[in-house]
């Protein structure tokens, strides 16, 4: 039996346009020539930064492209964090938290409900603490928990920033991969491009081994990052950005981007309908309009950890809660479901296998989950 | 007047196979499909890991790929040079010294003389010092004096290395690109593959766009690598590795090696005539047998920082010596001398313009330099 997995926040194969990136990869060699191949600007392919900043509405100059957006968020964090106060959404996702503790900040979780970050929580956190580098923030189709912030409170938690003077960090790969019309508008560009530095990556509206992320910045940041890129990795792989750039002067994007949301939204569908019928009387989840998540609340008695291993043994995969909380802060009854990877098919095996799961974890803990009421 | 660049240590157009790579990037996708374009081994390609491997003799899980051989100098320098004192050549590629600062190592410079690493300098730093974390070298056509450690040194520095437990990163981006047959065997290879972690690269055998550098190490130094990897991009780029990949598989790696060796060969050739004719009775330089760079020794009257103003007035560019040393720690009157980036005859235009700006600058120093017996 072959394990499910509702761990990998990553595209399926079907997802990944493959042919057409193969004649993209050689066209754009064969268009730029030397160039491709050779060092260049540390902030990545011009001709990408361009088309990458008319977008936003800003002059190239204030793109800047990075090894995934990871790889810009490290260096974001080596410049402004060390040792500083960072606030972030709880939960929020792992890599970030991670790299965070690395430089040594001093992490502060912000509540969230069903509808994302808490404007209140917010308020709270700048009013009491020292004054935070930034805020992270991931407003569309939230990792982990597929939560997405509705435009009032985007205007509110801009006004805070502003008042406060916080830099808001919008971290933004999923709000085009949305299935039920447009997301609303990203902090950015509701902020008029001040004050929110917006990173976004081609990783799941093309393909993530292009390994192509974008900052938005003020000038000033993007010309930081741009020399900790060069000081660490001379220039990034022009041939992969020339690819990407391509495949949207092709006019491939947007009907990529169409079959992936139709594949995307039947998986989503197919979870949340097996969540119903499977889990409908012991569990809670966030219905997610977009991206790739969906977050599972359990009763506070069944722990997420002790769940795992049922699940593994019962051939199916998911990442517990607590990994996306700050250390101790929160998650464990919780669990991650991505719904990106695996066939509608294996999504409803795969739930049906984590409900035997939980039925186990259930009965073990002494816990009639079906009778009590929801957490 | 274009202004002809001594500085950039970069391959000329011409030695980048273009149409070749426009032909490995599509067969690239098209044989590897979605594994090329999706997340994977943060290690790298699993398939061009295993050809470095097994040309190193060692197994593939002792091959880290990395963005460029640098972002692998970062990782370790971060994993084992912080606040540690760390041994190199004086002088040295400078990106290193510039990262080894930024991790706050404390850099020892070891003296060189025609034939490189002096290792009788090498054995006093290690007698007399604290314990490195890591001696740095670049044994073959070294950046930036394109000197090259004979065999019998190379053997010395290594049972120094075994006699004092002190780890050698050896850096070979230049070791293949050699004008008169085979260069010594690697640190590496002597050492039977033990002791020394060798990195390299494609940067100059293939094309520096497709950054692609390798290490390779003993293997709990790779897993830290690789976590390191993780943290920070989550994986490379495998369209690039791949593509990379695809060129060696068609047997393309050897002939473009030879065309590029014939190509800077003759660039070698016309930097050091001109020097001899332009230069011969006021400087000495180094004679490198490969690589990209040569050395120039001017007397020690002559600041090469003040050089460098007027030899961009009257149209040549280079980078000053003090660049590759620790602080203040020497080549005030020196230069690195890049022919890789330009034409046999724009060389010989370049050294005629350099020699008529040390000429004025002897002259502004009151220095007779034709007359002096060189540095």
């Amino acid at each position: 039996m072959a394990t499910i997995s509702f761990a990998r926040g990553v595209p399926a194969p079907e997802c990944l346009p493959v042919e057409e990136l193969a004649d993209c990869a050689r066209a754009a060699i064969e268009r730029g020539g030397p160039a491709v191949l050779s060092y260049g600007p540390a902030a990545g392919y011009a001709p990408l930064r361009e088309w990458i900043g008319e977008r936003h509405g800003v002059p190239a100059e204030r793109i800047v492209l990075t090894n995934g957006s990871l790889q810009g968020f490290v260096f974001l964090a080596e410049q402004l964090a060390r040792g500083k106060r960072v606030l972030v959404e709880a939960p929020t996702y792992d890599r970030p938290l991670k790299i965070l503790k690395r430089v040594g900040a001093e992490v502060a979780a912000l509540p969230m409900d069903e509808e994302g970050l808490d404007p209140d929580g917010l308020e709270r956190a700048l009013r009491d603490g020292s004054p935070p580098a930034f805020l992270y923030t991931i407003p569309a189709f939230q990792n982990p928990s597929g939560r997405t912030l509705p435009v009032e409170r985007r205007r509110r938690v801009l006004e805070l920033a502003r008042e406060h003077e916080v830099l808001v960090l919008e971290d933004d790969p999923y709000g085009l991969v949305s299935f039920e019309g447009e997301p609303p508008p990203t902090l950015h560009s509701l902020a008029g491009g001040e004050g929110v530095v917006h990173s976004s990556s081609f990783s799941k509206t093309i393909a993530p081994g292009v390994r192509v992320g974008w900052f938005v910045l003020p000038r000033d940041l993007a010309e930081e990052l741009e020399a900790a890129a060069v000081s660490t990795y001379i220039s990034p792989p022009f041939l992969t950005q020339a690819t990407v750039l391509e495949f949207l002067r092709r006019g491939n994007f947007e009907p990529n981007l169409e079959r992936v949301r139709t594949l995307l939204r039947a998986r989503r569908d197919a979870m949340l309908g097996a969540l119903e019928r499977e889990l409908g009387s012991s569990a809670r989840w966030s219905r997610p309009r977009g991206g790739y998540f969906v977050w599972l609340d359990l009763p506070p008695e069944l722990n997420t950890r002790d769940l795992l291993a049922r699940a593994e043994a019962a051939g199916v995969t998911f990442v517990k809660g607590e990994d996306f909380f700050p250390e101790g802060a929160g998650g464990a009854s919780a669990a991650r479901l991505a719904f990106s990877f695996v066939s509608p098919e294996e999504i409803e095996e795969g739930v049906s296998r984590l409900a035997g799961a939980v039925a186990e974890a259930a009965d073990a803990a002494g816990v009639v989950v079906g009778a009590s009421s929801p957490a």
